[in-house]
């Protein structure tokens, strides 16, 4: 391998990432755990699974980058051929590795499963590669060295490939970059804001961005439904002025920053109310649970989150939160007085410190003149009183749920960060990891 | 463009992509329609927002498919650069569109949104493409003419581009493809099973495969966690015969088959509960609102979906749902009796005729040798009785999460379809669509 940062591409074969069944999650995996790494992920492929295609891209791959990831194509089914490819590629034929096979008979008998022949041939391995351990599953990692570089090859399955990722894959290159005395340097910061566009995060920085690109740090905004997310990334000596960089965009932008650190809104809302020794529960209609879901992702969740209710009928509104009949009647389950007593509700029945409601028409039916499909009102109650906002998101349903979710976080964050002030004037309060 | 199959391939720009910060659902989303369009992903590839690096993808591409579809860098910041390296690589320049700049203008004058000269030079676009309508936005989409095909540049934001695409250039490619008389045949059937792994799959089908195959039928194998979907494509005339080939794969798996059409089984679930005129209600202790959510993200949901509670906290199971403290104080809130509990309490709450119930240990704290991390109860009490089920997932939180989700929807439908087969034993139940 050559001298400096290390170069990657990442290879995945299956014609269900192609054809949009599957969602490349493990490019995005990987990609994050090298740039973590310090490594540059160059470009990422996607290929059927034919052995021409597959070979193409492969030597493509390898003429650029020093260290080349494939994924997918090791299942035990005939659809999956690279173990064949990457034979003819490398010009060497399958064996039969003993250990392995016992591994997987060993695999089989543990969960109960009776042992096909096509698993036990999953022990059938390119003579010239180094196997990589996967005790999550049945097919091994393969790692080989080439001129300029190594090329490895994975299965499919996240976990599996995550597994071989971090116990093989990772330590056999910090290894040979040890050995050729290679240290990259580079780091990240990030923060997250709502309320407005990048355009304009972009004309409130100013002339600010050129500045700091000038020093060697990169500003990227990267917009997703209702935030922006800023990165600042420093290469070589410019990493020592990141942090204070990182403050001075912070500062510039404190009007919409939801997230000092870029953590995701949910997750900025869990550490503030877990700082604070409050708690939260929620009352969903329209969402369906997807706001409780997004809270308990992470690991700790029950520091903050008491529960909740999924008020998706009105029946369950007035049954399990107490929103009196009448209120529905009168304003409908899509309305402000709803949206306040569906928060007060969830608060009161979870003994929490702040409860939050969101109740909505998230399409393709069910809007009218008044109300138009992406109708979305929410609510916080909470120690310094009630808030309620109504949103008009737009026509797509998945889009106005994950909207719904992201938007009633801040809100829920925007008043626990108000308590915290209010009540510690004195201290700043921040997001920490 | 040439005769046959149109071939496509996939260009998507941005570091984000790269170092894993954003998942690329827009290649998914894009394959998905191109297949159905009966068009042939060809390779999908990503790039850093480097004017070589996307010059060299672009140069490549553009030698092997006949269309080409860019995503990404046409924001109005300054890491956003794609429209610059498309005049280079077209040999044209900028110049101003004033009906877009008007469009433009009034876009932000209904948000009652501040304009910026940024914004308005998203009027700026190659003198020698033709522009792709973006109502939901302000960056226009831009079709190319070249040698040999199309090349069509979009934003990267998701609906913005699945606007462009289904509004601008599918029936852009379409007219191009009937002038030229060229008529795609290609189809597809699926069939989603859970409980087996593929090689248990693949060798019950045995040689069924390979007689399919000469056929021109071929078979893929997609594992998710928890299930297996089997996707069956035919081309040419074989397509007559893929009916008949899907029943007798059907047949051939039905101890494992949860969806006749290959529907994701919360999504099975919804169609079996309205066919049958039944409702469902929900509670969800480690899972938060996910499977509520899973089930709400269709339309039509509220035809069978009642609500539910989100018993996070212990307090929560006893208060909402009824479950008695001593239950919880002697088996633990992860154990058969408070699972069977919480579903009970759900259904009678609910007044639904099912209530499906999830408890457990999603990690990665919180495991004993009794019941280590992975460990969840799930129960579905229904008309015919109550189930409960005891798993051991893995140690990822995440992934344990989707599991259990999954898992109780699957074990839910299993209920439905009994009750329909008890009920009405005559006729077959299947899910439709």
């Amino acid at each position: 391998m050559a001298s400096g940062r290390l170069l990657v591409e990442i290879l995945s074969i299956g014609d269900e990432l192609l054809i949009g069944q599957t969602v490349n999650t493990n490019a995005a995996w990987m990609g994050h755990l090298l740039e973590n790494e310090g490594w540059r992920v160059n470009r990422c492929v996607v290929v059927s699974d034919e052995e021409e295609a597959i070979l193409d891209a492969l030597k493509d791959a390898e003429s650029r980058a020093e260290l080349v990831l494939i994924t997918g194509g090791l299942g035990p089914t005939r659809d999956d051929i690279t173990k064949h490819v990457l034979c003819r590629h490398f010009g060497t034929r399958l064996v039969r590795y003993s250990e392995i096979e016992a591994r997987i008979v060993s695999w089989f008998e543990r969960r109960g499963r009776p042992i096909l022949q096509v698993n036990r041939d999953q022990a059938l391995l390119p003579e010239s590669c180094t196997p990589l351990e996967n005790p999550l599953g049945t097919a091994s990692g393969m790692l080989f060295e080439r001129p300029g570089g190594m090329t490895v090859s994975m299965p499919g399955v996240p976990y599996e490939m995550e597994y071989i990722m971090e116990h093989g894959v990772v330590p056999a290159v910090h290894a040979r970059m040890q050995q050729q005395g290679r240290q990259p340097k580079r780091a990240h910061l990030s923060l997250l804001t709502m309320g407005t566009g990048e355009s304009q995060l972009a004309k409130t920085l100013g002339d600010m961005e050129g500045a700091l690109e000038n020093q060697g740090i990169k500003l990227a905004y990267l917009p997703s439904p209702g935030s922006v997310r800023i990165r600042l990334t420093a290469e070589g000596d410019a990493v020592h002025d990141l942090e204070k960089a990182h403050g001075e965009v912070l500062e510039r932008l404190s009007e919409w920053v939801v997230s000092e650190v870029g953590l995701p809104v949910e997750e900025a809302l869990g550490h503030c109310l877990v700082n604070q020794g409050q708690t939260l529960a929620v009352a969903e209609s329209c969402t369906g649970g997807a706001l409780g879901a997004a809270l308990v992702a992470r690991p700790g969740a029950s520091a903050f989150f008491m529960g909740g209710v999924q008020a998706y009928s009105n029946a369950a509104k007035e049954n399990l939160l107490g929103v009196p009949i009448a209120l529905i009647a009168q304003f409908g389950a899509v309305s402000e007085p709803v949206a306040v007593a569906m928060a007060q509700g969830a608060r009161e029945k979870f003994g929490s410190d702040y409860g939050v409601s969101i109740t909505g028409i998230a399409g393709p039916d069910g809007g009218s003149e008044d109300k138009p499909v992406g109708t979305v009102y929410m609510a916080c109650d909470g120690p310094l009183g009630v808030l309620c906002v109504r949103h008009q998101f737009g026509r797509d349903r998945t889009r106005n749920l994950a909207m719904a979710v992201r938007s009633a976080a801040q809100m829920a964050l925007q008043a626990a960060l108000k308590w915290g002030v209010e009540s510690k004037p004195a201290s700043r309060v921040a997001d920490s990891l």
